[in-house]
């Protein structure tokens, strides 16, 4: 699997820390130790998950190297949806008339993208889809619960988009080396972690020392095992793109790796926690940096929980 | 691919029609010509998505051809999480302790249940699943909205489940001979058709006459082409299962594809429309009425819009 082409949207309303002092006393510095967040992205009032998908994929049309009506298998990730039957996916593939594919959106937490890049890997192998769009969004300030004092202040709003072909379509393509999820539903705080429910309170995290902790094993465990099964050492990786949960976690992760920071791309200290977007946004803002022969690992953790991994080179 | 065992669970809280007489004037008949519901099923209270595919499992377990635990791959289908963090999928895997499964949970409106299926089969076309369990669950009445004259007294509440394997477990088995699904965000009324905007309104069906018109044609057009790619015949369907949105839909498709009434199968005058579990309760309701090579038709259409099909010989 090939990524052709790969974009992002980030809304322009930055909200910075002194927000959350003013509201819940949290200071800039108190927030900034805890999470490496300084300010956070927040869509507009006219803004929600769809509309900031088609703005990533905006940017993008014209400069593919096919058609995006070409697209034959659009696969959705969020798991802030604006709507769960006109769903991102359909969503998109209505506002660029794309007329001759399947349109599912997925969600597995802050895991979502990577299970939607191995959804795409099976309609791949079943020889179903060639040309597959993927779109990672999140509209984390429209559920989230300002009452949460262990989350609240986390969250940014922003979308990424992937587009990916089962053959190379060009020498600037990067190659899906691997990619691979596990569900952990089963594991710690499992579903009681973090929620989001709609009818019942929002995004919440009752259990943010479980997430902590799991996701610092997890991350590292999906990334060691995504590299050794595909016959690199961690030494080979160029560039580690964790999950942007808390840049505590991303540096332990790094750190048990043995990943240096120099290598560790980041953004969360100016869009705070995307979601499921968040590598994709990572991926999308770095793209240009990456040359040949770069070995690029990307690793995350939802809540839920699940864990996954993907490969990439360029 | 084999469905190995299947299950259901329905609430036992019946809203017969006279409650839509009460609150907005609906008589019997004008709601049963019009839908064919006499009656639907409510969760109650202190049920949710995630706790009525609990109850639609737990009755499998122990007479499975295998343990739960084995299930490599858990894949929710709903359009009304309950969390979409703690997803359906995770929240089975929680629950029975599966300990090495990818979990994922997927909308595609009314057609999730057969977009969960196919992916399924691109897990088993890579290897990295041998034995799935595909639950479809919805709680149409936490986001009905009463006020929607089109469409509040259509929802049913219920789940499904199936446990499907790569390679055939039993001669109880029954094969799934292929499955398929579209999308069709860029038809008709596409994503405005019907909502499900948990933030913005609840389920509300402002363009019912729209979905109506594409339910008769795509349901009508994955069935033939699923039949014949299979090199079938309409006159081989021994039963024929359409998604339980409206009795004129399923009367409509069956006559369009010659499909007499007496093999359509149908549970909307008891549940309403039970959304994307409608299809899979059916099969449920109905596995021991099947026999030695029967070859049962599958046909849905979701919001959105999608539809899909599955064919399946006992």
């Amino acid at each position: 699997m090939y990524i052709n082409a790969i974009s992002h949207y980030l809304p322009s309303t930055l909200v910075h820390n002194d927000y959350y002092t003013q509201l819940k006393g949290l200071t800039d510095e108190w927030i900034f130790q805890r999470s490496g967040i300084r300010r956070r992205t927040r869509a507009a009032d006219d803004e929600n998950t769809n509309t900031m998908a088609i703005e990533a994929i905006i940017p993008l049309v014209g400069s593919l190297p096919y058609d995006v009506t070409d697209v034959d298998l659009i696969v959705g990730a969020t798991y802030t949806p604006y709507d769960t039957v006109g769903t991102l996916a359909h969503t998109v593939q209505g506002h660029f008339k794309i007329h001759s594919a399947t349109a599912v959106t997925v969600t597995s937490a802050c895991s979502s993208f990577i299970n939607a890049v191995e959804i795409v890997e099976g309609y791949f192998a079943t020889g179903k889809a060639k040309r597959a769009l993927v779109i990672a969004s999140e509209h984390n300030y429209m559920y989230t619960n300002e009452d949460c004092d262990q989350s609240a202040h986390l969250w940014g709003d922003g979308a990424g988009c992937a587009f990916i072909s089962s053959e190379q379509c060009s020498v600037d393509d990067i190659e899906i080396i691997d990619v691979h999820t596990t569900g952990l539903g089963h594991i710690g705080k499992g579903v009681s972690g973090v929620h989001l429910r709609p009818s019942n309170g929002g995004l919440t995290m009752p259990y943010g020392r479980d997430i902590f902790v799991n996701a610092c094993k997890f991350m590292a465990v999906e990334a060691k095992d995504i590299v050794e099964k595909n016959h690199y050492m961690l030494g080979d990786v160029n560039y580690l793109v964790p999950h942007q949960a808390n840049s505590r976690i991303m540096d332990h992760v790094a750190k048990v790796l043995g990943v240096e920071q120099s290598r560790v791309i980041s953004n969360i200290e100016d869009t705070g926690n995307t979601g499921c977007a968040s590598t994709l946004i990572c991926l999308s803002q770095n793209w240009r940096k990456f040359t040949k022969d770069d070995l690029i690992l990307v690793t995350v953790f939802g809540g839920g929980y699940s864990s996954g991994a993907m490969l990439l080179k360029k």
